[in-house]
């Protein structure tokens, strides 16, 4: 793993800042917080992803790391001493913000170089943090006293549609079943632009859209509350250096630009899609919300996990190609829980690694032709579907377009999301008595508007 | 035309500022800038359009309105006394800025009161700022001697495809001549995200993009450059004042939320596009560049250009219903200049009013389903073709598909863009002895990246 992390290193990175980097990652490193040393805690040592919080004491939304059951507030940090942002020119803290996109704009080294000094204050060992009460008490605020807010400012959302078992599976459903994959899926990543300005945070209620549904037996549309409200499972990743206009992103480095990766709920109005989205794609169907988790893992804490991408036949055309390993192990599952219900029922399971393309590839083919992208875009990766009919990542193929509901736990069954349903995404890549966990991303549904 | 005007004022506004504004319009108002008194300068009087501009002694980006072949610095009539904003609470001026939104979210009120203390102090009769030559010589500079740059920040890009005519024309290309305008297509304004990071504004050469073209003598994809590089001439308008996520526009007040109107050119390469844009709509075969023109003309400054919109038949469904007229006569022209030539070949001449969906539709439907907007958003028209040959939008429709190349003034024929074009969009709205016009809309081809 060590190799494998060096190549990923930048050439001008010392050997102290590479084997500070590596011991970040390492399974047996605890941390004095002691809640984050549970192995089945999302938030270990070995994560530390970056978020936007505000608490009921300070209502001033600001940056922090998840530890354990706790939130590390970096401006407290920042401001006794504990913490230095190398090359921030700013006069104020770079951590003071609505959202990462300043800190983010720094760069990877600066990223590392917080990450290092943060898994070293929090490591069982280090006393500076922790035998600090009285700092300690500021810079240290419990998770379930905190609201947290969505982690980036989002200039651009891109949806991907890169799980193979997926797209075949749509195909099968809407098109011939005989040729479920359209011929250009496996030479490109397919993409296309979202709508940025409704991605909320987890926790934002989500209204159930209005909107044109055909329905079969009427010659005309009507207007209504979609009737085939869906979730899609995805991830997304959060571009953390973009490039310029006209000058595209090699494969071989993409991952160089990514930040860190996000859970992603990809709301979608089936029936509103199906009428809408020849030719150009679907668009109110999707554009009433897209919730994301509140934590940004970023890529370094994800450098364990990382495994081979499935083989590619035919092999990608030249700006496709990387060499090396390019897919990421990330468990994932989907529960949901009626209005009223004691227990959510899990109705999916899968992982991350089943996806055909890669977020390099993704990337790659994203700024080809061209095209800029900027501090904080989002990119969705797409329905995550894997090979089983209980790894499916959305309802559309779980209950196959409604003909097979799913049973619920405490009685009844789901075809498409009810009113008052709360639906929750998970995801953690495990290690060896700990796991780098995303959090979950959360969404209940509120009636149509009247 | 008053009564019509007074339809559009929010009930708060007194009889003075109603008149005001009618003012603003009247055809035989004339200004002491000489040059905005020729019968066909864009940028009369009745104008006033706002842009963004810096110039050689000034690198500061600011706000300026264009008059005759001037421009007014917003800021330094601000701090002269001469311009007051209303309810502006920044300590700074709120034209002293990279972009116009922070003055566009002060509201309609705001910018009819700058337009009216503009129209005045910019009338022939008025002594105020004419007379005063050293305030002139520093809040007047020649367009000749400033930079453009792009108008808004631009959170969010939309494009539709409301042109009857543009739509059964691909339709028949590309589907079925017998069935060309798709089902969808009479009850939706169908739209589409479209990529707000690349929005360019006229002038800013663009790259021919690279991508995956299908060959139709080869079963893979090959990557190379575009060979069908082709434009789409349209217009955008520009969302003043945003809904909240969840909180529909309804139709009837979908004007009030619209600042005002630019040109907008949707580059597209057809062969990229063609390939890759079943199922989920086009993606890099746009994403590479879309240009705009420098100035937003405001709705107010269209108002007297006003008129019915075509007969909609089947009924649009309620949500999509408005009383009175809403579309605009703006008369449109493209020009192709090849490098080199001393002469532009005009190659199409159309007009806005033909659009099928209007404007206010447009943002009814983006909205219904409950997703938000905001300041700066742009919407783009969708090709604008009309019913003749010659007045077709994109040259994929002028030369069908290439089949049919347009001979140019000076020598040589067109199928598609070449290298070293440069294309020119020109709008205006021509008025009794005056125009009001948009100013152009360009961009130059260069070779495609190697």
């Amino acid at each position: 793993m060590l190799a494998r992390s060096q190549e990923t290193l930048q050439p001008g990175a010392t050997m102290n800042a590479l084997s500070d980097l590596q011991a970040t990652l390492d399974a047996s490193r605890k941390s004095w917080v002691e809640s984050a040393n549970a192995p089945a805690c999302d938030f270990p040592i070995q994560n530390l992803p970056f978020g936007i919080f505000s608490d009921g004491l300070n209502s001033t939304r600001r940056a922090g790391v998840a530890i354990g059951d706790c939130i590390v507030d970096l401006a407290a940090l920042e401001s006794a001493g504990l913490l230095t942002v190398p090359s921030s020119s700013a006069s104020d803290s770079v951590f003071v913000r609505d959202a990462l996109n300043d800190f983010i704009a720094l760069g990877r080294d600066v990223w590392r170089s917080v990450r290092i000094q943060l898994s070293k204050l929090l490591s069982r060992d280090n006393p500076a943090l922790r035998d600090d009460a009285e700092l300690k008490s500021r810079a240290l605020i419990r998770q379930a006293d905190a609201t947290l807010h969505l982690p980036v400012q989002i200039p651009g959302y891109t949806d991907f549609y890169s799980s193979k078992e997926h797209a075949t599976n749509v195909g099968s459903m809407f098109r011939d079943p005989k040729n479920a994959l359209l011929p250009n899926w496996s030479e490109i990543p397919i993409g296309y632009n979202g709508r940025a300005s409704s991605v909320v945070v987890s926790g934002t209620p989500v209204r159930r859209p209005n909107g044109q549904l055909k329905l079969p037996d009427q010659e005309r549309p009507v207007f209504g509350a979609c009737r085939k409200l869906d979730i899609e499972l995805e991830t997304g990743f959060i571009v953390g250096h973009g490039n310029a206009l006209g000058e595209p992103i090699p494969c071989a480095q993409a991952e160089e630009h990514i930040f860190g990766m996000v859970l992603l709920n990809d709301w979608s109005a089936r029936d509103i899609q199906q009428w809408e989205y020849v030719p150009l794609g679907p668009f109110n169907a999707k554009t009433f919300a897209t919730t994301i988790s509140p934590w940004i893992v970023t890529l370094d804490a994800l450098e364990p996990f990382r495994i081979a991408q499935p083989a590619q036949d035919p092999q990608p055309l030249d700006y496709l190609r990387h060499g090396g390993e390019h897919a990421f192990d990330i468990s994932l599952e989907v529960l949901l829980k009626p209005q009223g219900a004691k227990e959510a029922t899990t109705i999916a399971r899968t992982n991350f690694r089943h996806m055909y393309w890669t977020m390099a590839q993704q990337l790659a083919h994203h700024t080809v032709s061209g095209c800029n992208t900027r501090v904080g875009d989002l990119m969705g990766s797409g329905t995550i579907s894997g090979p089983t009919d209980d790894s499916f990542g959305s309802l559309l193929e779980l209950t196959w377009n409604g003909k097979k509901p799913l049973q619920l736990k405490e009685g009844g069954t789901r075809a498409f999301i009810e009113d008052g349903d709360m639906l929750t995404l998970a995801g953690w890549c495990q290690g060896d008595g700990y796991r780098v966990g995303f959090g979950t991303c959360v969404g209940e549904i509120l009636p149509a508007r009247q």
